[in-house]
């Protein structure tokens, strides 16, 4: 109800803003000032049909965190992650949630729990993962021995049965209650076609045919946008790794993409190709295994790039711990040391094993990865940037205009981006001169260790961008990581007032701030041209926006649906800064 | 033999040095800018005999801890500790150590690895200790099954065989080569208890009997060190966590404990308490657990404090993360599996691991521990601050002068520390109602995090002392975690020029070192009275400590045997910042 309440006042307080300007009470500024981020979102989440039809509502809880999720009662983690692997839709229904559950959150369509409330351990951690969640609903007694949900007038909904649960309103149905798109969404996506020709004026005449209140709403919503865009100075691009997502991003406004990650491009059936570089016993046998590779990542980045034609795309070269890319140590360390009790010794396991053992980390966040990667697994970044750029020359002569830029991760002194964009400018001069079109791309580098943004006045002496990655940067700057504490203790944090909200949400100023803020300023002291984004989760968060617009970064970078709540925010920041 | 050379340079250079003060050709400013700490510990370190006959070398490796130790191989911890209690020296061989190797590395005489750098457990830990100890012999293969080393041309050393290894050189030799002890130490050990009628005059008269050349040396070491001691500003402080380490360090000067680690208390046979008070099902157990847990605890401090009488000693409370106290998650997972294979189901293994998974972490260094512990399991921290508060007690009772101050570790947030400095506080006042003596300790704070830095001012209002534990500052300002990286790409980075020496060897001023400036500068601002130290590895490191000097840092904390030439460094940092 409350979030019914809420989609009612966000509806409402678009179509209010614009009424006042019309009956030129306020002007378009203070419009925009008087609507916020959060309520388009909630304009923008999907909804369970009002007119559904049989929606049998058993309970209403806390809403915990926003959407709408149907799937199949499960009421264990391992069962969750099962069905969820089988490609069934999940809800994960537990009493209270803790570490143990994390795997089943993350498998879940949706969270239930009949205790807790909004900072209990369901709600915190489902909150980070964008998990649909409704949490104390005590009404319903959770019944995990014979694996039910019993309501007080009788029903019961049992283990493999389906629930529908709103994490908007806190309401709990049993069934599956068709969902709606929201219709904002699809006029957002719609209206971004005419972004071109957009002049910022937001008479928005002719943008929507709808009619009555609902037709009022999406002309609101269209208008108080392209005023924002027109008076927003940061740019608003995407996180977006797949041509698909890309698209998407661009249909909802995005101005390039700010992070495209590559180690999706390394899993699945490449993984065994990428085993290959990893345990090579030569350079011959890495070479031929990178070799292997080359066509597959060129064919990632055509996709990609032809979807952003015209617009940048931050290309970050391959991030995670190598090991990642093998098989888990214990799961190994189990299956051969089984095998060798049987009297069935499996020679082949022994000798992965040892590879696993000797790549093992103790802490493979602060480990192997980023640009160490790339200083000491001879031609792997090469082949990253090769990729790139044979994809790039292919567009041109297609008449295509790509604008791939090359992001060096996890940089802590200049020296390290140094060498790497010496040899990615080598490798862009070898593809040129076996006949690629002319290629000059922006090389630079994420800022996300302390070490990188204490010396940024030094690394801009050399790098042509910065990005910030605020989701590593909170990680060093506080020593926690995100997988290990958000469940373990950020709860009891919340609760004693350590935090308001996690640091992994919205950006931590007085720390992790000032820290970006430093880096900003020497960065831009040091290159007067240098361009300055942000691209961790915290880019999509209104109040963190507003920082980053009071530092003047350049842009924000955030999921392709956060994209519209980015752009407003963008303009509303600009507003309250000038 | 670069080491036989470096050490008669170093016996020159203090010998000439008061030479020329003597023929007034300088003055003692003069001559103490004329030696350097490197050359002290060069003369202090025992070395091999040169005459020692029959020296079979059979491999050299990193020389990570100096000294000349000989002993039996030992190839386990138990074994060393067994051997040790009997009177045996013992030199322990792993092919690498971890934390559970603690007991066996303090009771060895020399610690030997096959693998690891510079910045490696063994070597860390070991430097620490002041054990002789050398890492990344590649060249020897460590059998543990066969318990035996083999070297490449095929000879063996086989458990309880004697070797002889140095942490100057790297060289390990097969058999016992004849040691000669440092007479330097002998005489610094000797001078310390005139220390305190000391004028600092440095005239040296009578202070050493001994002739010729050698007494020269003598009585120049400690007319220089007396020099140093009179007109250093920084104090110096040792990081000690047994009596025994702390007698040791006073002898050597230290004028207080800048780092006692609690961390060794809870292991060995008291692991199963500690186990007890994780795997605690209620409140009423883990109650049960701690206090078991307390007269030991306070017999630790006891002894501790008795040898650092009416000198302050820093207790860091509780940091590694708890399941460090754990049995091995994979080691764990094989034993139960194997027993499931065979068809013996480890039903007591089951359950333990089902725990052990729950605690586990993807990366402990970024997990639950420091502080995040304290606030989380009830009753840890203050189990500890009443130990510490009861054994003052008891030795303030006695006519003694304990000054414990209880130091929290791995704060991020001033709030943190607040509640943690409440609860300590309320302790201190519960064992004063008891009938303890009036109790005022100080309580202060690691700052060990960038965000902590960041905050200092703010944290200053509640913390009496900062003390900056550079190595995990170091970690987390270039996020790459000590056990992880030496190994894995430091020789890389040498190599390339990205390091001239290991970070956790000599403090990264431009990064490291920028973040503890800022943070001591803005925490004596809030505070004035705030004492602020360090006790990481770098308190003891020349180069580091003349940074320190810089930004006027109130002491320095080192490994006991690092403590004259902490003494000798801060009078000469001293000399050249005025």
């Amino acid at each position: 109800l409350q979030t019914r309440v809420g989609k009612r006042t966000a509806a409402a307080a678009f179509r209010i803003a614009v009424q006042l300007v019309d009956e030129d009470v306020i002007d378009m500024d203070e419009a925009l000032l008087r609507v916020t981020g959060a309520q388009l979102a909630q304009l923008m989440f999907p909804q369970f049909d009002k007119d559904g039809g049989e929606r049998q509502l058993i309970a209403t809880g806390m809403a915990a965190s926003p959407g709408a999720a149907v799937g199949k009662a499960a009421f264990d983690s391992a069962t969750a992650v099962e069905w969820a692997a089988r490609g069934e839709s999940v809800i994960l229904v537990r009493r209270e949630t803790n570490p143990d559950d994390l795997s089943g959150m993350i498998a879940a369509a949706g969270v239930l729990t009949s205790r807790g409330g909004k900072t209990s351990h369901a709600a915190v951690v489902a909150r980070g993962m964008g998990r649909t969640c409704v949490v104390g609903v005590e009404a319903l007694r959770v019944d995990l021995k014979q694996r039910e949900i019993r309501t007080p007038d009788g029903a019961h909904v049992g283990e493999g049965e389906l629930l529908s649960i709103d994490g908007s309103t806190g309401e709990v149905f049993a069934g599956a209650v068709p969902v709606t798109a929201s219709a904002v969404v699809a006029a957002l996506l719609e209206s971004s076609s005419d972004d071109d020709d957009a002049d910022g004026a937001g008479d928005g005449d002719g943008e929507s045919h709808a009619e009555g209140e609902h037709g009022e709403l999406i002309e609101a919503v269209q208008r108080l946008m392209r005023h924002s865009d027109s008076v927003a100075r940061m740019h608003v691009r995407a996180n977006a790794d797949t041509p698909e997502d890309a698209e998407r991003a661009r249909a909802f406004g995005a101005q390039g993409i700010g992070l495209c990650r590559t180690e999706h491009m390394f899993l699945g059936a490449r993984r065994k190709i990428v085993e290959r570089v990893i345990l090579a016993r030569s350079d011959e046998q890495r070479e031929s295994a990178l070799q292997e590779l080359l066509p597959l990542q060129r064919h990632d980045f055509l996709g990609i790039f032809e979807a952003m034609d015209g617009l940048p795309v931050v290309v970050r070269l391959l991030d995670p711990p190598l090991h990642e890319f093998l098989p888990d140590l214990t799961e190994l360390s189990v299956k051969v040391a089984v095998a060798d009790a049987l009297g069935k010794p499996d020679e082949e396991g022994e000798a992965l094993l040892q590879e696993v053992q000797r790549h093992n980390e103790q802490n493979p966040m602060l480990g192997m990865r980023g640009v160490r990667l790339g200083l000491t697994v001879p031609g792997l970044f090469q082949l990253q940037v090769r990729a790139i750029a044979e994809a790039a020359a292919q567009l041109k002569k297609r008449g295509l205009d790509p604008r791939p830029e090359i992001m060096v991760p996890l940089v802590g002194d200049v020296k390290e981006f140094a060498i790497i964009k010496e040899q990615s400018l080598a490798t862009l001069a070898d593809v040129v001169a076996e006949g690629g079109s002319d290629l000059h791309f922006p090389i630079g580098t994420m800022i996300e260790l302390p070490r990188a943004a204490m010396t940024a006045g030094a690394i801009a002496g050399e790098a042509e961008f910065f990005s910030f990655g605020t989701n590593d940067m909170t990680q060093t700057t506080w020593g926690f990581s995100r997988d290990d504490v958000e469940a373990a203790f950020f709860p009891h944090y919340i609760d004693a007032g350590i935090f308001a909200v996690s640091p992994f949400e919205t950006l931590d100023v007085a720390g992790v701030g000032r820290i970006v803020a430093v880096a900003a300023w020497e960065g831009k002291e040091a290159r007067g041209d240098l361009v300055v984004g942000v691209c961790g989760e915290h880019g999509g968060d209104p109040a963190s926006i507003h920082f980053f617009e009071s530092i003047q970064l350049d842009y924000v970078s955030c999921s392709p649906f956060r994209v519209p709540v980015a752009r407003l925010e963008a303009g509303r920041a600009r507003l309250e800064a000038i």
